[in-house]
């Protein structure tokens, strides 16, 4: 038709801009419309080209009535990968509107690791109704996962790995890869076992693309390779692959057969979550669900404030002993949310980079009195310039020097005291063997709290009555 | 010598117990003793078996007599992968120490984004005197890196990159990479360039290996491609590559043109540091470093409380208003930080949902109105049962059931305001473009601190005294 010079060329098209990845609130909107309309083709059109991440995020953040019209459109048509990609609250409604029938033929389409994910959530009687509705093999898989703890490499890995006999050349190997039906869809690593089955070493895909056929896999294999057991925490294994930069490692029994793998795509979801339930702890906040239902968040809340209304009791009883004071100086009660409020600060910063430093493995038996040295070093510090301004605003506030010194005391006392309750609550919780990212924070406020208040009312009472 | 059963075979012990990965304690102390000894060969053996990522764990929990000792005796002989591996205050240190002859040997043999990474931390005057001693291609290519901004994919993507044109089969792709030198170590996916140098589609090395020599790259090919920007941020790739599970990604410049690949073992690292960064700043904490000296740590605090200080005054202002009345009612003063401290703790748990929904962008325009809605009534829900314990509480306490209608009303109205200033502050932070992460909670603890205060004095003055 017209001559077409490079500049015109259509290619399909690289750079896309920022927002072009992710789901766009454009196409949520114009799904409810469709919806609203009861348009079903507009429905099945507009959802047809989306990733199923993206479809899972639509689907979460639709309103509840246009996400049930949603899924019965879309019926059993819905891809089965959306499932995993759903949060556990949306999930669970998605479910029950599917029925076992449904759910057990989505289940049997995904991969050994996603369909365990996502069968593990289900409530007991659920699972039952699914697990006759399934192919013997994939239930057989289900149940043996469903054996290993939650939260273990045997619940994260997949069974399906490549393994090769050691006497192989890398001839043989490709030749076999060719010809075998059950690979993985995508693997990095080939593994490679002796008689036994024990892996001895492992072949990264790049370096097997750049041998020659005759070569014996044994002279090309890494044999440093980090070994996973089945009961390995997935934080110890998110640890490991990002300690030593992994992108695959192998799962071996108590035996050390080689049993699965585990690949680097599952350990950026792990470190996300474990980062995220340290943020979420440390807030004593359980869920980490914006879609639960509002009653379930209201209760899932509810331990965490009770104990914080406790501790501001004990707060309070701490007052109460310095009754008589406050009713002869009034500016004390004025006064001495002031310097809790501060120590209360401190010790949460103290606290959170010790919580963290804990949780990556920084802080240890070989640091750890260094670390509260200088914490209470840099309570100290701060405790004087804040003792500094705090005298001089209540100084000029009530024209009292006195009641400046006070509060002064009272806050190099309680930054001294958060520096030292910041680190030496969480690594004293963490040697009892309780998570110091959960309850931290309440011991951690209430001792500033109640030293702030004791130390201020109390010095008060000393020196100023 | 001896009959050898498959009993006693020896292979490489595959299964290693949790507590041999990492860094153990023991060889910290070990190490110490060894330096104390000034025995070298025993320094050196202790270390030699350390995988880099453990020995930099090493150097950083050592004293800082002891790591300089030890920097000491590795000299040039410390391997340049454990510099990357560094956290910044101790990197500064050993690079100190090391000078800028050492540092640029030890540099050249860093792959081009580690590099970047360990250069771009260095005092302008250090880069200075480091440029002048490295070779001319590896100074060119560090240059080029360090005109991208700080934090975008130009800085953080891989030069080396295996690009095959569209018009080879997989047998001359074979061929082409057994015969280059200059293939990264590892790598995923081949991407197949148009003559423009476009990438147009990529080859999993796993479906690369199971495919015949005569097959043509473009018959094998993904298309479905996600393609970075060199301008992008890192916190966009990270949620690109977890959204889709992404291994590597391709970058190009502003023509499209293939220019460096950014690898998942890159992005774990992103995914950790940006959840660390949201715990910190939600603490109120700039570093994450716990090898920070004292000072730089008293001083990164320091602004962090000076407005906790000025919000606490205020807070004592409004309760300054209520001088009288406390000095009428004293129980007053002994109950009000109850209020406060309830509203604190809601609206901190409620904020921490909403910033990481923000950051995992769960939360958009789409179902805002719908998430402030639940808060809301999450609020309500929770004040009206706080409202009565702590009623019944101050009732108890005081023998006065004015006072405990007093405290619960009161409650009651700080919980919904903590409810809707934790969703609204960092929503609203959000749209104005900044960070909700740092801001919000310190916008929230002083709405619900000033509210608690404000609403239980000021109904008591209105209706006991």
């Amino acid at each position: 038709m017209s001559t077409t010079g490079p500049e015109t060329q259509t290619t399909e098209a690289p750079v896309d801009s920022e927002e072009g990845y992710g789901l766009s609130t454009d196409v949520v909107y114009a799904v409810e419309d469709a919806l609203a309309d009861k348009d079903s083709d507009e429905v099945r059109a507009l959802v047809s080209n989306l990733h199923e991440a993206d479809l899972a995020d639509l689907i979460e953040s639709l309103p509840r009535d246009a996400r049930q019209s949603l899924i019965e459109v879309l019926g059993v048509g819905i891809e089965a990968d959306v499932l995993p990609h759903l949060g556990a609250a949306v999930r669970e409604e998605v479910i029950d509107q599917l029925g076992p029938q449904r759910l057990a033929r989505l289940l049997s389409r995904l991969d050994s690791d996603d369909g365990v994910e996502v069968f593990a959530d289900l409530d007991e009687e659920f699972q039952h109704r699914i697990l006759s509705a399934l192919p013997r093999a994939y239930r057989q898989i289900l149940e043996e996962s469903l054996s290993y703890p939650e939260d273990s490499a045997g619940r994260l890995m997949q069974r399906e790995v490549v393994v090769v006999p050691s006497a192989w050349t890398l001839g043989e190997t490709i030749d076999y890869m060719r010809a075998a039906e059950d690979l993985p869809d995508d693997f990095y690593d080939l593994y490679i076992v002796d008689p036994r089955h024990h892996p001895i070493g492992f072949i990264p895909l790049s370096r097997a693309l750049r041998t020659r056929r005759p070569v014996r896999l044994t002279e090309i294999m890494e044999t440093d390779m980090k070994v996973v057991p089945l009961a390995m925490d997935q934080e110890e294994v998110a640890y490991l692959f990002r300690q030593y930069g992994l992108v695959s490692a192998p799962v071996v029994d108590e035996g050390g057969r080689l049993v699965g793998v585990i690949t680097v795509d599952d350990v950026v979801d792990i470190v996300s979550e474990e980062a995220e339930e340290d943020i979420m702890k440390l807030a004593g906040v359980q869920e980490t669900d914006i879609y639960s239902a509002m009653l379930d968040t209201a209760k899932s809340r509810f331990p965490w404030l009770v104990v914080n209304l406790v501790t501001a009791i004990f707060a309070s009883v701490v007052i109460g002993m310095f009754e008589v004071t406050i009713s002869q100086i009034v500016a004390l009660a004025v006064l001495m949310p002031i310097v809790a409020s501060m120590g209360g600060n401190a010790g949460t910063q103290t606290l959170t980079v010790t919580v963290r430093a804990i949780a990556v493995k920084d802080l240890t038996d070989a640091n750890a009195a260094r670390f509260v040295g200088k914490e209470l070093l840099v309570g100290a510090v701060n405790g004087l310039l804040f003792a500094a301004l705090a005298g001089l605003v209540a100084w000029l506030w009530f024209g009292s020097p006195d009641i400046g010194m006070i509060i002064a005391a009272a806050m190099i006392v309680n930054m001294i005291v958060a520096g030292l309750a910041g680190t030496l609550v969480p690594l004293g919780l963490e040697r009892m063997g309780v998570d110091p990212a959960v309850a931290s924070s309440v011991f951690v406020t209430t001792v500033t709290d109640v030293v702030g208040f004791f130390a201020f009312l109390g010095m008060a009472a000393v020196f100023l009555v």
